[in-house]
């Protein structure tokens, strides 16, 4: 199967891994293998954390079980849904704001969260999966229906399974967006060193 | 130089570089080549981020320059000095919180900061060094020394450098936490299926 190629346009150089992720809208409705969602969550589950509070939590639904994996579907928004639908494994992350040893808040859960996340796509990466976080979950719905408790959130929404074929897609404008650039801000405006906006000496 | 032997203890096989990751407590106060500091920013800056919006910044402190060092070290909460002061490099991320193109609420801004910062210590990893991420930092005295405008918010802190011996740690108490084993929930308590606290049939 051909593979689009979206990899990084490095200036610095990194693991392939890192430079060869990215977020396809077209996936091929190929079902994740159960060992490779378990390495995934794996990795997930070793990223570094606050007080080593570990604030994540996963709720998977996959191909297999037709029922629950249209569920999940349902609670992402429209536009998430239309090319979400391809994808062998939908995660819904789920964050803890407090500290469970002593109720206070913690700063950097959905931080942490992020950790988690970064962590499996990096396995997934290396696997020949690819990964596609969303933002736009519906949260009040899922966080009834999966009874959700009180002291945890829905969070985001993570698709999992394996690129397809831009040329394949169903809608065209989800095609041409996996065959766009990757842009990013330079080292330059993200890097400073010494006061805001002062471009670090090292760099230039 | 002896390297303290943190892996994790996998369940499931995962790239080494994520079981290899652990955030020390005793480094060797040893410059970061700039190559290294280079490419583990360069790791950062193509993290994925919702809408692309890359709402992270890094205001970076080297040992080289050490009067820049020993103001980002002041900025820390003094457990956080007690041992960050031996890092190679020092950096705060910074989050804006509102997306640029229409001043809205980011609602996943600080997940997708350590999505960046996740890469970033994967590929500090990867090139032998080390990561420890703080949330103990005095955000307010940072926000002003740094003069960062309005929009964005200074956020967590970042030690870089290379791991030292635990047996050389200044602080006994610091090099027993180095040696110390690294606990995790296990994936039936972060993993359900179909609602909150239903392990994954796919998991046992």
């Amino acid at each position: 199967m051909p593979q689009p190629a979206k990899h990084a346009e490095l200036d610095h150089p990194t693991l392939d891994v890192l430079a060869q992720r990215w977020s396809p809208y077209v996936f091929n409705p190929r079902p994740v293998e159960e060992e490779k969602l378990k390495s995934c969550l794996e990795a997930a589950r070793w990223a570094a954390s606050s007080y080593n509070e570990q604030p994540w939590t996963f709720l998977v639904a996959r191909r297999e079980e037709p029922e629950e994996f249209a569920e999940m579907l349902g609670f992402l928004v429209e536009a998430n849904q239309a090319w979400a639908k391809n994808a062998g494994v939908l995660l819904l992350t789920v964050v803890c704001r407090t500290f469970q040893r002593n109720n206070k808040p913690n700063r950097v859960a959905e931080h942490d969260v992020g950790l988690a996340a970064g962590n499996f796509t990096v396995q997934a990466t290396a696997l020949g999966l690819a990964v596609h976080q969303m933002a736009g979950v519906e949260l009040a719905k899922a966080k009834a229906a999966y009874q959700i408790p009180d002291t945890h959130d829905p969070y985001t929404g993570i698709a999992l399974g394996y690129a397809g074929d831009p040329a394949l897609a169903e809608e065209q404008k989800l095609g041409e967006r996996d065959q766009s650039p990757r842009p990013r801000k330079p080292l330059s405006e993200i890097v400073f060193q010494g006061r805001w906006g002062a471009t670090a000496k090292w760099l230039s």
